[in-house]
């Protein structure tokens, strides 16, 4: 009697009002499988985080019942956080032949080993506990994409994983739209779909698109071409080679992840390199300018990138120079339009001539658009519909777009972040909520940087910091030296000297006025130093530096 | 015969290789005019800086041959450094009629008053020194914009100011294109262009498409409707008003700067409000939903303007409920995506229906996309040319629209901030650098933050700070107190105390090696502390505070 009642819990870790870190998990009875373990980039006010993880408290709370992890496909936002899940439980992974490959490289990174890494091809199915997962093949700016079709105690769930309806991929591998209508035939349960393009109206354009642009670029280029682009996007990397060798030019790579990927990928049989057509970074000088064409990192601008260092002259090996024709194959980013610009002007700076999206048709998305999900939601034609993978607005949109294709509002659903959802065959709804919430990653520490130290590197970014040091006497409670200060990070200590002397001397009355007052106790002094001083230095300046008041006892 | 020998200068102090702070030195003999006087927004790496502003170091040595400056209209980054540089330099001003009231608020705002600030019309000519200066109607996102056709010792130059070619403006005063050809056919020296949008084919949409739409969304509309938009883009403004009327509903504002304009524009007669369609915003409450707009600042996303706060439930007067209507009729600022689309999510979530560029057609920009600049230069034809207002990768691309018309490569010029430029009938040419750069404003202090703050606040931003404090004696060397530790934005202390721990041995033993060594010079000790604990931390965190060692002495 209690198998009847059982409901399937659907608890998304990560990738919910949000972009990136996509992480979900899917229960039933004393089951859990997960799908992807992504990370995200910090956002603009988590100063010196380098990357953002899902909060996997729950896994680690109910580590006995997890079955697997299973993966869409091997783009950072889906298996980034891999490593330091592993780190805290020991998982069994499911992925498609690409995934896994990249997936190594990054174990190998941390000097994590012999893990279950298991390579499932699209098409085919896994069973982990009672649940069924049938890969299905999608396209996607990625080889080796899939969507999930997880046949559970209570339906079949089919999560979209990333994609879009590319009817001419690259690698011919074509989306499995059959199976998909077979599926939703057969009937669907929930449907979890992507949102990253719900905005947008009509098709995305097909990835082969760019090769005929490519071809157009590099049959006229004269000069050696450089090519920044997603490493991953191994369809792009592909064409470039095309082009290439169409034209009679040989391909190396520059850029940590570029090589990986390379490698990883021409390994794995998904990358064709004709013969004699890759070179190595450090034979360039044996070829002509016109022969060469370099694929590397830094489409988004980052700082520590292959191109934005050739860009400003800091990269060993490469050094841009006048005539040299940079493409940039890649959409910046929100929030990386102001480093791609720069980058931009600097190589203009240079000489090169610079091909970038607004003046060129260099890029296509990944992702579908309101057409390509309309499809999707057509032939799955599921039950309920949850929106996964995209900011509020997003999801929100997404979930109109449910509703105008004739799904009644109840069966429609807003998720976040550790909402634990349930679902039987007639409803679902959100029951609780879990921990869940971005687990900062700063160097080697994984979430000892939290709220109040991102308070304090924010409050010292804005206007610095002022340490003053006074040293008192154990027995007479006076002043012994000091008041001593110094200052980082609010004004140039040279040319106000005027202030800082005006400093000591607040400082100096608030002393005396403790003194008077014959109020000792150190909090207090250092309560009272902070606040005068905080108050004369934000009259003098409208700033207000944070204030460290130190009292040594000698 | 000296004077046949004097050349003209050109010598721009802002808005070159950049965006903003628009600033332009014509000089010749011993008079110089001044074109526009702007600020700009601090790039992300200006941490806690307010505003930007150029360096007129030049200006103040040169103050006597000052002989006015002209605005050509008034938006920030054309007048915004004003009340700066009148607090060093004593000019009159003369610009359009808006751009002067507007300029009269900020000078209000920073209790400067009595200055000779002059209205001129579009259309008419003024004589500063020997300079003649015609201010020639253009159309743009704000209305009295002016381009200028100045009258030099060695010929015509024409600055275009900023510019798009509307046919149909809002306020019927279009732009002066029979007058343009007229200059153009007496023969131009020299055009200084305009290049924001060069990137861009084809035509900017006319301002009256924006009224349109606005009109069918708020004739649709059952809800309150609040819109975002630039304050100063007063046709835009005029267009809600009209479409608010039209509805039946009643208009107010939210935000400083919106009201200041409302009010300007309003006053100066750019404003047309009818009877009984406005209100202000504290007597909104006697009104019905569906009778209301209202106009908001925040656009951009900016975190302390109106909309903004009403979204996060911090604004005093208007908080956002279920079904709200919020447009956002403005395109996000490079940069500022991330703000904005934040904005909107919050939006959604407090159950508001969002309209904003991605989902529809509510912004047209104010600058001209290549047609209208090649009309520009076709009716121009000038002799040299000189691209303005731009990175220097729109500077780049004007250049070679320029080209493309047929103008010699050796007659157009990359300038960059600080070049004098000489130019006579035959030919012109970078001769040397004057100091100018960026200024940077932060609270009262004006240039008083530079690369040194600006580099420890971004140490401090990323990785937070320790202090070390150590007292010794005097007479014996040894330590009295101490090692005591104070780390702000590093790590979460509580939970890191064996760091701590291992920090604090850290320090003693460098401070015994030291001893031993009979080291005692204070900068000494402090940089083995340093070294030591750089070296240990970055070993156990992988991260580099800013370490202060103190060393008091007792």
């Amino acid at each position: 009697m209690a198998r009847k009642t059982s409901k399937l819990k659907i608890i998304p870790l990560g990738g919910l009002q949000e972009i990136g870190k996509n992480m979900t998990v899917i229960e039933y009875k004393d089951e859990i499988i997960i799908i992807d373990c992504g990370l995200s980039f910090p956002e603009d006010e988590m100063l010196g985080i380098d990357i953002v993880i899902p909060d996997i408290t729950y896994l680690i709370k109910n580590r006995e019942k997890i079955k697997g992890l299973v993966l869409t496909h091997g783009h950072e936002d889906h298996i980034g956080a891999i490593p330091y899940v592993l780190k805290k439980l020991d998982i069994p992974i499911y992925g498609p032949n690409l995934a896994i490959g990249l997936l190594e490289i990054k174990l190998k990174e941390h000097r994590l080993s012999n893990n279950s890494l298991n390579v499932v091809n699209p098409g085919s199915k896994i069973k982990l506990g009672n649940f069924e997962v049938e890969f299905v093949r999608v396209t996607h700016s990625i080889p080796d994409a899939c969507a999930l079709a997880i046949t559970t105690g209570v339906g079949t769930i089919f999560h979209t994983g990333d994609f879009k309806v590319d009817y001419t991929p690259i690698d011919g591998q074509v989306m499995d739209l059959h199976r998909i209508a077979e599926i939703g035939s057969k009937g669907v349960l929930l449907m979890m779909g992507e949102s990253t393009n719900v905005e947008r109206p009509g098709y995305t354009l097909s990835e082969s698109n760019v090769g005929h642009t490519l071809d157009e670029i590099f049959s006229e280029a004269t000069s050696r071409i450089l090519i920044a682009t997603f490493a991953s996007n191994v369809h792009r990397l592909q064409q470039i080679i095309n082009a290439a060798y169409k034209n009679g030019r040989k391909v190396t790579t520059s850029g940590r992840s570029m090589v990986n990927v390379v490698n990883v990928a021409r390994n794995l049989g998904y990358l064709n390199i004709p013969e004699n057509t890759f070179i190595e970074l450090k034979d360039i000088n044996k070829y002509q300018d016109h022969e060469l064409v370099i694929m590397t990192t830094g489409s988004q601008g980052e700082p520590l990138s292959a191109l934005t260092r050739m860009a400003s002259q800091e990269h060993r090996q490469i050094e841009i120079k006048k005539g040299d024709l940079v493409i940039f194959s890649a959409h910046p980013i929100p929030g990386n339009e102001k480093l791609v610009s720069r980058v931009i002007n600097q190589l203009f700076e240079r000489g090169a001539n610079v091909i970038y999206e607004s003046i060129s048709d260099i890029h296509v998305s990944g992702h579908a658009c309101q057409e390509e999900l309309k499809l999707m939601h057509r032939l799955v034609k599921p039950k309920f519909f949850i929106p996964v993978h995209g900011e509020y607005r997003h999801l929100k949109q997404h979930m109109e777009l449910a509703k105008k294709l004739g799904m009644p509002e109840e069966n429609v659903f807003m998720l976040s972040n550790g909402c634990v959802f349930e679902i039987d065959k007639d409803q679902g709804k959100i029951v609780s909520k879990i921990p869940s919430g971005n687990i900062l990653v700063d160097g080697l520490g994984v979430g000892d940087v939290g709220n109040i130290v991102l308070r304090d590197r924010k409050h010292l970014s804005e206007d610095g910091l002022m340490v003053v040091v006074v040293s008192m006497s154990k027995d007479t409670g006076k002043v012994i030296s000091g008041p001593d200060i110094i200052s980082r990070g609010f004004v140039y200590v040279r040319e106000s000297e005027d202030l800082m002397d005006g400093a000591r001397e607040v400082i100096k009355k608030s002393l005396e006025t403790c003194e008077n007052k014959n109020m000792r106790e150190w909090s207090y002094l250092k309560n009272t130093i902070k606040d005068e001083l905080r108050n004369y230095l934000y009259e003098k300046t409208k700033r207000n530096p944070m204030i460290l008041p130190i009292i040594m006892e000698a």
